[in-house]
């Protein structure tokens, strides 16, 4: 029988499951926080993996998700602001050195992407646009079947797009970007100013206030937290238009914090979209749907890039 | 021989081509006015192409170039507001009905991507963006050799994602569309209020303004005319960064009238792109080209699109 690693990097934690073939439950399911004391992130990786290798070294390829931007056909990490030393760094061929069996290396968001495609909310579907919704916004596209990632595999950052020049600053420096107006950064902020500036609101005493406060509030009836989320979902509709305008996807599926308020928000997201959007064609047959996979899509979608990867492939042990 | 037959149907003329294999040249090309007296658009292009139609009847496919938005699978015009009566128009069909050949249908811009992927400024590149940038702003993507449709064919309409909720309204009737910032519409639109609103400059003669007359001026030195190309140049730089983080191409080939004036606003294209881009990478060995096949970039699409048709796709013959 033959296994597959699939690992997920993070800021903060390092998660590594071993997974046999078809089958999406980990046979053992590892994490450790990312920095520690005395180990660097990679020989912290690297024992997280090693304490979940099977007997007798059955494992064919690992798949590893990491936080962008990175170079999946080079399996660099181009630089991970939350991992330290990781700029241009080499990671597919360190742990294709170290354990002997081929190694892929992709975007979070975007493997996230392919996780719900083949696994998750977005089955059966051949055209699909995934944005994950959280402190920032990651996105992952489908295209006729394929992952779509560009030249150098940066392609799909859809929270990095400018929608107002004029906007918020965005967590990257730039202005206007959806991840300054949709975010759950950028819920918490807008609240948050909007009292400071006087408006009345059942978050007044406990500023900053969070995005998962703010719906919290808005759950119960407080009308800033709602209006609050009413124009997240405005930039969130317009963004959408955009994006059907770019892809014509058949399916948008929303991951992330934030998306979990999204029954809050998409009265004003359906509406923002019709409002921008160029000919009613786009909207035939569209499905906006929740994420199915949760936290694990961006394991998951590591889990199906190592199944497809051929043992042949960038094996150290195939061509030595 | 197979010959193939390119036709580009645009909202003033007809144009239709017989080429022999493996040449741009055609051995006839003809065109004629859209609309006319007694006869319905449809009719007369048939009429076109019979007048090109070669003795022996050796033509393998025809491939067609038409204004959006269209479905290039299912070979229906879904709306064309230049030809009366095309309305969800099943234009293939008639085609192949009549001339008993295969026959492709292709968005106009999409093609005229594909024409400069294949032989014109963009061979060689894998990862393409192209905008024609004349009245309005079209745009064809290629992304790892393939052009990008989206479910129906409708994707790539890159003229038409909003930049700036605030912005002017664009052709299309929304606000702060690519096309109602950079398209030569806009240029015209906005040097002429400027003029209108007190700014001096040697248009004020002659308002409303054209495009082409702005790019006149600014390579003469009016003031005014160099500032409204800056503008257009720095809303096109911004959109040029969104689309380098949404597909991470290695080439933009810019076609279209406005962009034989590139040189007069190359200069603020770049520096927008490099204000608005997220990271170098994005930069790496990136090209911005003129496109190079003019006004025959869809017809050249139609071209390479009915000279890929396999003679057993969608024939009436084959299956009959």
């Amino acid at each position: 029988m033959t296994l597959h690693i699939a690992i997920d990097i993070g800021g903060t934690q390092l998660r590594a499951g071993l997974y046999r073939p078809d089958s999406l439950n980990p046979v053992k399911l590892r994490r450790t926080p990312t920095q520690g004391e005395n180990k660097t992130p990679l020989d912290r990786l690297i024992a997280l993996v090693e304490s979940i290798w099977p007997e007798g070294n059955a494992v064919d390829a690992i798949g590893v998700a990491a936080p962008g931007p990175l170079d999946p056909y080079a399996g660099v990490v181009l630089a991970a602001p939350n991992v330290p030393g990781w700029n241009n760094f080499p990671l597919r061929q360190h742990l294709e050195d170290h354990f002997q069996v081929p190694v892929t290396l992709g975007n979070d968001a975007n493997l996230a992407a392919l996780g719900e495609w083949r696994y998750g909310a977005g089955q059966g579907h051949r055209h699909l646009v995934y944005l994950t919704i959280s402190t920032g916004i990651g996105g992952g596209v489908i295209m006729d079947g394929h992952l779509l990632l560009g030249s150098r595999g940066l392609a799909a950052e859809l929270g990095h797009v400018t929608i107002d020049p004029n906007g918020p600053l965005c967590n990257c420096g730039q202005r206007g970007h959806l991840e300054a107006l949709a975010s759950g950064t950028a819920i918490g902020r807008w609240a948050t100013a909007e009292i400071q500036a006087g408006a009345k609101s059942t978050l007044a005493d406990k500023l900053p206030a969070t995005a998962r406060e703010v719906a919290a509030a808005a759950r119960a009836g407080d009308g800033l937290a709602l209006a609050t989320l009413e124009r997240a979902g405005y930039y969130l509709g317009l963004a959408l238009a955009n994006y059907l305008h770019t892809f014509n996807p058949t399916i948008f599926v929303l991951g992330g914090g934030v998306s979990q308020s999204l029954a809050l928000m998409i009265e004003s997201v359906r509406e923002s979209l019709a409002e921008h959007v160029l000919s009613p064609h786009y909207l035939d047959d569209l499905v906006i749907a929740t994420a199915a996979l949760g936290d694990e899509a961006g394991l998951i979608g590591a889990l199906v890039q190592a199944r497809e990867l051929r043992s042949t492939e960038r094996s150290p042990s195939a061509t030595g």
